[in-house]
């Protein structure tokens, strides 16, 4: 690999990283204005998004140059394609977050606390970004699994919360309005620890240099 | 450009409209069988979308392997990371359309039919998605920004059927797990209609040379 390409690639996975702390703060925030109702942390949520948006574009022209200079091939241009996912899945998570806390907007002045295992489902999809990003620049294949395996598990929560929240709107019409809020704000979680889920995917790629995207459930994360 | 790039390029064109035909046709489908309450049909959709993950794969490799042989340059490089978007976007899409016969399947027998505007917002979704497609094959800007102002019309349906599926749920708790069902099936459509957007403005980015995509809306679509 020449040094100029060495050094670009270098400066590509910084300015991923740097995206990928602002996704996962975003994630973080929005989470936890979930939680404690807090419009006012939502609301940076929401007004953090268009930096996102101009990160993506950024690292989107940096590997088109990239390609276009150096012409990389094998595990450097891999690596390159890699990025393009990622990124386009940090963006979807980071529109995520701010689709939650546009939830919490709505919820504002609600009397229902969100259910229980919605703030665990928040913490483990919260945490299985940050493994995946741990997994994808230490190239750590056995992480990277692990974040796949434990994917099964937000939505083992994802199907608890739904049915609880179903059981609440049933017995309240009062509880119809907020109860599709905390429906929406669930699944977009379970959305988020999905694409994490294809970020750990593109790490298995990279190390094996096969897809398992799209695989049978059984022949994953194993 | 060499004659093995066009004719590759054009192979990959080829297998992109492929990938497209069952992804549209998996739309149509599961559109038609949640409007006609038809499980069978739905059933279809979600059989069908292991080939669309397959047809998936397959570009990616192809894309993998002209920019690992010919190292585009400019406009040729510009397509082929377009059409790694475009594969993103149609498969996302034809997932969202197995969500949407899931819907299906869970509301049968169901005595509530579906919102008429629903029906509207379905036939408009699958209408912006062949548009979208056209206008990414022939490179037509005009119609892949029309794309973009028609999105507007599915949001605003949207709107309206969400406040049209609460009123019902609020009046009858029977009618709170199908609008559940419901609320989702719409919401999948509108986000099928925003990848259709996603593809119209990768159409603009192509014949522009620029990047529309998170633009504030009042830039787009103009």
């Amino acid at each position: 690999m020449s040094k100029h390409l060495a050094r670009d690639l270098e400066s590509l996975q910084r300015n991923l990283l740097g995206m990928a702390g602002r996704v996962e703060e975003a994630i973080y925030s929005a989470a936890k204005a979930l939680r404690d109702q807090d419009v006012a942390l939502a609301d940076q949520v929401i007004a953090g998004d268009e930096a996102i948006d101009h990160l993506e574009n950024e690292l989107y022209e940096d590997c088109l140059k990239i390609l276009a200079l150096h012409q990389p091939v094998a595990v450097d241009l891999r690596r390159i394609t890699a990025t393009f996912h990622v990124t386009t899945d940090l963006e979807r998570m980071g529109d995520l977050a701010v689709e939650i806390a546009e939830r919490t907007v709505a919820l504002a002045g609600s009397p229902a606390p969100p259910p229980a295992d919605l703030l665990r489902m928040t913490d483990l999809a919260a945490g299985l970004v940050r493994q995946a990003l741990d997994a994808f620049v230490s190239g750590d294949e056995r992480l990277a699994r692990r974040v796949i395996r434990l994917d099964d598990e937000v939505d083992r929560l994802h199907a608890e919360i739904i049915a609880d929240l179903i059981a609440r709107m049933r017995a309240d019409p009062a509880a119809v309005e907020p109860g599709l809020s905390l429906f929406s704000a669930c699944r977009h979680l379970e959305r988020i620890a999905d694409h994490a889920t294809n970020i750990a995917e593109d790490v298995v790629y990279l190390v094996e240099g096969e897809i398992i995207r799209h695989r049978p459930e059984s022949a994953r994360g194993g």
